[in-house]
């Protein structure tokens, strides 16, 4: 590893096989020494899930010039929080999550491990960055995304981010992109989530979550779903403190014995 | 069922046999009718998870008058999602997670299994509200929590929550309590969080999760924190929208190619 470069922690939820996380790697290793700790399987969904009752590992699986790879037993919340106290040579420059297959916008945001990835590093005081692409391809081409992740890097690293905010970038399927657009986290709320089955062996169904997103505000353009519906690449800032201040405010007439 | 009750929807991360779970439904017996459908195991630190690579079950446990229980062989959030779509008669009055082992103040709602629960009732338009205790003691007497559980429940009951937000409150350890106080989120930060021991079989270590938290703003006396170090029962309101928009602003003088 060069002290004088930027060095970035790069993990996802898709696992360190996934091509989006090596697609990512090689976007952005002419910019930065790179170290990836990431899921040694699929852990999507996982949100900021921390394994509390079993033991982690992490093993490492290549060494290259200026990119190391490892591979942690644990969610990818546990591979930042075990990459920080173990890996790194020194502070990360950046954190970077993905490039997920799959929407984060939205309250996608609350389950994605993806953005697990980067709330850790932002809880953790590193300028963090979650990409998506809305497309569960495995061989998707991300080849599109590759100016545009480049470029938001570059600015986060020039700018850095305040402290406790991340961003949340999601790319629409299709490319060409019209332009990136910040948007605000979309109003609205997953039904139909559950396919049932019957259990093979009878006394119930299983379920198998799935679902469709209702979006409550399709007129806004002023939202991470409009930007992706339309065909620009969507920035939301995201924020640690999940305080509601106008609740917290109102809240001051409420009477407790 | 009666319909003319209340329906109170309760979940936890801690596991259907948990003691505070079955405290806090003797609590609200009096209150309301109540459908527990909550982990078959404990599932501590599971934050929003949701289980995306493997069906889900769903089997009774008991049904007596006024208060019938599920196991769920899924993630905190994923019991409340398939409550709400194959045991419920209606739709609950209230999302409760809870009473929870362990401290979900600070930034410890982002990885609370308790609080995947109330984010999740809450993002499906129901108001919603977690509790826990300061306190890991599976034994633990809660009956000090419960005029003040029996009180909140009533307020919200009776006023509601604003659609997208949702309540935190937090027991300190040990009672008698002094109060009750609203507070905003804590800002500080996990450190230390590995314990490692060597692998039996050799070949490197297994990492065990543990910490310490520090507490970037010992001074405030508006936090959550605060609250609960200072012997009162902490209630801070959450929300789902996650938007940083004071950054949102900032960043409209980012430009992208």
């Amino acid at each position: 590893m060069d002290s004088q470069r930027p060095l970035i922690l790069i993990s996802n939820d898709d696992g360190h096989l996934a091509k989006g996380i090596n697609e990512l790697v090689s976007f952005l290793r002419p910019m930065a020494d790179i170290i990836v700790v990431a899921p040694d399987g699929p852990r999507s969904g996982m949100a900021c899930a921390i394994t509390s009752q079993l033991p982690v590992t992490v093993t490492p699986v290549s060494q290259t010039e200026g990119v190391a790879i490892y591979k942690c037993s644990g969610t990818p919340t546990d591979c930042i929080k075990l990459a920080l106290e173990t890996v790194v040579p020194r502070k990360p420059d950046l954190v970077i999550g993905g490039i997920n297959h799959g929407d984060n916008s939205a309250v996608n945001v609350h389950y994605s491990g993806t953005m697990g990835v980067v709330l850790e590093g932002c809880m953790k005081g590193i300028p963090s960055i979650g990409f998506s692409v809305c497309d569960h391809d495995p061989d998707l081409d991300f080849s599109p995304t590759c100016p545009y992740v480049q470029q938001i890097v570059a600015k986060v690293l020039e700018k850095g981010l305040p402290e406790g905010s991340c961003l949340n970038v999601n790319f629409p399927q299709h490319a060409p992109y019209k332009g990136v657009k910040t948007g605000r986290q979309t109003r609205g709320r997953w039904g139909n989530e559950w396919a049932s089955l019957p259990h093979p062996r009878g006394g119930g169904n299983l379920y198998w979550l799935t679902g469709n997103f209702a979006n409550h505000e399709p007129e806004a353009t002023d939202t991470d779903r409009f930007a992706i519906e339309n065909g620009y690449i969507s920035i939301t800032p995201i924020q640690i403190d999940m305080t509601d201040y106008t609740l917290l405010e109102a809240m001051k007439s409420w009477e407790f014995k």
